[in-house]
């Protein structure tokens, strides 16, 4: 028989969220009268904006029309797109990027799972705990890992915990970690929405630039930073181009998780090392990766991600995320007055409770289920800080929002 | 540094297509009045159909509306696609599947390009040759072979030679090229337009059965067979659940180059085994990597694709594929009349001859660029067996394929 990739045997039993959706349903099977209200999984619930609308309508007509279909388009996406992009995200936060430095993509899940392939085989990679799986599974299935321990951390990886002490931002490790070659951020934070400072970013920079590391900047939530002087991307931070990716996402920022499209930037600047010490484009290796196995974001899609960007889009889609940002300090006024202790929620969709009395998360996800009909997720179960917190998500209608604080209120008080 | 992947090094240098239009960019700058007809990459024409297109607006509408928006979906696809490839692609031809068994993607070059990473990090590969390239290169970069020769054969994978006297199609290896984990087919073929019959794929599937091995069987053109005693799914064969996977696509057979959509079909009857020789199911572990690194085809694009199955879209797209049919027709009798000895292009877009004299093919490119203003593909770009050939598409405009055939009457008559 064909010999299988043994490094999935390590992969932990059962995705988080699909064992949410075990326990929900059994519930509601339970419980068909309860009115289930979710803030699990993060998930927009806002429908497409008019612009968006409009811009999709625009280029399916294109697509009926020989004149004006388009068949194969560029692997790295449209320059209408990347024009866009680069001009917006960019160069209005002083930030230059050339248009090859930009990947568009169908989803930040797919580019932050693909992009270790361009890394060495026993590449050594850091994350902060809790983290979006992601980050660790794709290199758990790629071979750099040992097994699993007893609370989830892989040998081989370096955690760094993620804690109310350090702001959910944890510092750039000491030496004694030992040689690095990848590091996962994410800011504003999956699951903590704690969001880094300037001076925060500035320090891991310098570590990856010191050290010799790559550091890979998740900034899929940075459209709901309000600050101007909290950073919306690690290239606002001076040298980073030399030593970071970067990962954005439309999904958030313009209700895209059912359209599917981000992108990831490569700097020319990155460098990594062959086997033999010499310098190795990592734009060129990711330039590879990206035409030999995917061929483009669909036309569609990228002329409804560069709807975002007109005028009329950004003020669509910014109300859209005021208004989850409200659903946010919503949800976490009401846990305060609760007696919850609430941490994130205000620059980011997601907010990060501590369990009442530090209760295991899991058994706070259930209670929560059983007597507020509430769905969360266990922070248990994106690593073994996130135990004894809790994350629930800004993504509902404002009816079930507010429904869900009277519920915490009823059930907490 | 960050330490890079070293097996990116041994791909080779430029892909065939940015080959080739590098070289039609220098020569229509050299020409601007030339008017180059492009025959080259397999990439459609025509405009969507008026089934996908009102699928398309209607489904952008859906979006528009809180009570109708659809987030994320199943990572494996909705199962109104799912049912409907099910029941048209492969229940109305004999073959049962459970919907489980069927993977939605965003296309085949990601599918073919990341199956390899469910087998052992030192599967043996087995492809035809010529082959279509994403199905070596994804295992050069996966670290599965060695350098490349001369003429561009991998050390450790096994080619099999597609040649006039096997009708380019090899019949299965002996036991002399040792075990086999994974043999990669297309049928019909891209490049040479070989259609497999039922007998060979026979053969092939009791090879796969007899030695362990897993057939990924590429049939992202079988919409093109018009003969009802050719297998259009390798699932027609006895036996090919327990060892085959089938990649199919909506690109060709109707028009989505632009719009992106294709399934993988892995049935949970074929199985490989772990390291400790344990029976694996691979659809477990396709399932495991598709959930962790994808995130679902857009909902748009998945209610095109599943308007491929209408009464209205079956009609319509078989009407375009009689079209592309008829440009391989007239392409074929063309090159036939002006003396070239022709392959493929019956059931297949593609036509594959022999250059003159068995010039070598980038000669024959050149030539035919210069002298007709014609581009397609030189065979050596697709293996060292495809040198003295050359492949041509069916996809263009009539007036432009019958202006071609044109100025190939002109110019080798």
């Amino acid at each position: 028989m064909t010999r299988i990739n043994d490094d999935y045997a390590k992969l932990r039993a059962g995705y988080l969220f699909p064992e949410i959706g075990r326990r929900v349903r059994e519930f509601s099977a339970a419980h068909p009268d309860a009115k289930v209200i979710r803030l699990g999984i993060g998930d927009v619930t806002e429908p497409l904006v008019p612009s968006i609308v409009a811009a999709m309508h625009a280029a399916v007509e294109e697509m009926a029309v020989r004149e004006t279909f388009r068949g194969y388009g560029p692997e790295q996406g449209y320059d209408f797109l990347v024009d866009a992009i680069r001009a917006n995200d960019y160069a209005s936060r002083g930030v230059a990027l050339d248009n090859d430095e930009i990947f568009v993509s169908d989803g930040s899940k797919c580019d932050v799972g693909n992009v270790q392939e361009i890394f060495a085989k026993d590449a050594r990679i850091l994350v902060t705990d809790p983290v979006y799986p992601v980050y660790v599974d794709s290199n758990v299935m790629a071979g750099r890992t040992g097994a699993a321990d007893e609370v989830g951390r892989f040998a081989g990886v370096t955690y760094l915990a993620a804690t109310a002490q350090n702001g959910f931002v944890p510092a750039p490790p000491d030496d004694s970690v030992g040689p690095i070659d990848v590091a996962y951020l994410c800011s504003p934070s999956n699951p903590t929405g704690a969001v880094a400072t300037k001076a925060q970013l500035a320090a891991w920079v310098a570590w990856a630039r010191r050290t010799g590391a790559t550091i890979v900047f998740d900034a899929a939530y940075e459209a709901y930073i309000r600050d101007p002087e909290l950073p919306r991307s690690i290239y606002e931070i001076e040298g980073a181009k030399e030593c970071a990716i970067e990962v954005r996402s439309f999904s958030k920022r313009a209700g895209f998780t059912g359209v599917r499209c981000a992108f990831m930037v490569v700097p020319k600047a990155l460098m990594g090392k062959n086997a033999a010490g010499e310098p190795v484009s990592l734009n060129a290796l990711w330039a590879r990766r990206h035409t030999t196995k995917f061929n483009g974001t669909s036309y569609v899609i990228q002329r409804a991600a560069a709807a975002v960007y007109t005028p009329a889009g950004q003020a669509e889609t910014g109300a859209q995320i005021d208004f989850y940002l409200d659903n946010a300090r919503i949800l976490r006024e009401g846990l305060v007055a609760a007696g919850f202790t609430v941490y994130g929620g205000v620059h980011a969709p997601y907010l990060w409770l501590e369990t009442p009395g530090r209760q295991s998360s899991w058994d706070f996800f259930d209670r929560l289920l059983r007597e507020a009909h509430l769905v969360g997720t266990p922070g248990a179960g994106f690593g073994p800080s996130g135990e004894g917190y809790f994350r629930l998500s800004a993504y509902n209608s404002r009816a079930n929002v507010v429904e869900a604080v009277a519920r915490i209120a009823r059930t907490f008080r």
